[in-house]
């Protein structure tokens, strides 16, 4: 088993990968727990509830489960009350924990809850995609989305645990793998070309879910975001890098509606978006866009975007919360494995979403590609 | 001007007490700020709400005023909503600031907003009544009620300042100081036996505005919660204290329907109510027990709780949070000054109930003596 520490101000907590790790759950369950709240979807549930449900029980505590709806569509104060309603029903006290099973949605919505269930109890992060293992069940991000954009509500609230079992992604679909292969990438992009190139090599083998590189990248990851965030809970400065391709990235998904494309489909695309505007704005060379490029493509993602019309693509930038006085900063690359948060010009903005977006670019529609 | 500084791991900040602070909110403004968002309701807004806005224009930023629906009542979901909705549509980014001018239900409100707005921003409480002034704005709860209970969804989230304006009670309507007080007085029972003296000598002078008299109780009571806040931000030992007489005035709200009781209303009643359990379960003298009833009726305050049928009583205090592992656990004095936390016998808890609840005590009711 391999083990990645996280440490913040908010909570140490370790987070563990290993194949069967679904079957041994009642290892991270606090002895003074009172009910487990397990968090999923049906279509999880249907997968993998009855075994985490068993391995709960091997506590020998009580288990309440709790089915949301399954898709971002439904990552809302509506979705979070389902979880309030259960619990209350069900007398759930502050030592209640939360388990949430699943994807990114379902980490979000559970850890939120968690994070404000009579002002925060403790919960454990069991993803199931890979997208939620390597990004979003590390570093305590938590939220729903609000009609006006996506996690404009929640909270920065650590987990007690992450328990990363890789034998499910077996079951994932494949363009489940590639949404998740994108934040991988990431890592190497912002923070450490080596493995950024040995994701290059290893892209093959990876999208065919190999069970030794899968591994190593998924530890990789955990360990570089991990990193990032101990040195930054709160996003107030480096942990900014992490949301590289992800200002644009949040305008797809807001534009063709949250749920059409998945987000790492969207940070893929939207990866290949930042490095083009890195090369007008920040001095990243031709080639190093180009290998991001490549490899965003080599695991599957989209590499053009929806074409939603330039003002409307300002728009939805412009209401993503990292807009700061009014001025659109991104996270840009002068190099590929380092990263800056830098403000840039709306002309070489609308650059880039000329090379990028698909009608502009003379590329068939994205979503037409995907569909 | 008198300040108390408020400790904790979440955050340092000041509590300024004085009459005027009003007009002088800008010396709270943090420099980077972009927008005060000013949190206020109908009724406060007529008082104060030019003032307010005009004392936060005075630092240079740009003020967004929200009035939210007056009331316990409304202290909901899409009341918090309404927050976010206007921040949203204005584009406030993470350097927003909210300004929380009013009442308990506007501070949490208000404060939970700031808590969950982008993962958190920053907040000031400016509370208007003498509750909030001497509980609510000081410790970093905030919440918003659910169906099934009070202040059930909320964060521990610290303000950056907190104003007391002393002048602003004089607008405040009698039933409103005698709440108050309630909680002014149990700083004394479970903390300061001395100001409890002190608050019954006092009495009078306290429930007729006198200033002096009024801004002591104010800094005493901030001083000793934020003495506790600071041992203890999250409630996870010490500051459990504070709820001394809640888990009776919580029953009291959510029996007789939110609003219908002042929070402190419900408060001074309940105090009375564990008064006389720590008779029966934590030793408390029959004397101490009295001259807690005497001050409660002297601030003005009911004595005499609503007669809900004991199985209900039950229910509700087994639904409030307080509750841990199915047992009702109450927060006692063995002796005036002194609080322990201690499970109750239901036996205990039924004598409490018959000797405190208006028609088996043989009393009027205590909702018609305040209609």
């Amino acid at each position: 088993m391999k083990e990645v520490r996280v440490d913040t101000p908010g909570g140490s907590y370790p987070i563990r990968i290993a194949p069967g790790r679904l079957d041994r759950l009642a290892e991270s369950v606090p002895a003074d727990a009172t009910t487990l709240v397990l968090v999923t979807n049906p279509t999880v549930a249907a997968l993998y509830g009855k075994r985490a449900e068993a391995a709960l029980r091997a506590s020998g505590k009580p288990v309440l489960r709790v089915e949301l709806p399954d898709g971002e569509a439904y990552k809302d104060w509506q979705t979070l009350n389902l979880i309030f309603d259960a619990m209350l029903a069900h007398h759930c006290d502050r030592r209640a924990v939360i388990v949430a099973l699943g994807g990114g949605v379902i980490g979000d919505v559970a850890g939120f809850a968690a994070a404000v269930y009579m002002r925060g109890i403790r919960f454990i992060q069991v993803p199931t995609t890979l997208l939620a293992q390597v990004d979003s069940s590390v570093g305590g991000k938590t939220a729903v989305n609000h009609p006006s954009g996506k996690n404009m509500i929640g909270a920065f609230y650590q987990p007690i645990a992450v328990e990363i079992d890789t034998d499910v992604l077996n079951t994932l679909p494949a363009r489940e793998v590639s949404a998740g292969l994108a934040e991988v990438i990431k890592y190497g992009a912002i923070l450490d070309a080596a493995f950024f190139a040995w994701c290059e090599a290893e892209a093959g083998r990876l999208r065919a879910l190999e069970a030794d590189a899968l591994a190593a990248a998924i530890a990789r990851s955990c360990e570089l975001k991990a990193w990032v965030v101990s040195q930054d809970e709160r996003e107030t400065g480096l942990r900014a890098i992490l949301n590289f391709g992800h200002t644009f990235a949040h305008a797809i998904e807001a534009g063709v509606g949250f749920g059409a494309w998945l987000h790492g489909e969207a940070v893929g695309c939207g990866m290949v978006q930042a490095a083009e505007l890195s090369v007008l704005a920040a001095g990243l060379p031709r080639g190093d866009a180009d290998r991001i490029r490549a490899l965003v493509s080599a695991i599957g993602c989209p590499t053009y975007a929806p074409d939603l019309g330039t003002e409307r693509w300002f728009d939805l930038m412009q209401g993503d919360k990292k807009t700061e006085g009014g001025q659109i900063r991104f996270i840009l690359l002068p190099e590929l494995g380092r990263a800056v948060r830098t403000p840039a010009a709306a002309e070489q903005v609308r650059r880039a979403l000329d090379l990028t977006v698909a009608r502009q670019a003379g590329e068939p529609s994205a979503i037409a590609t995907l569909a």
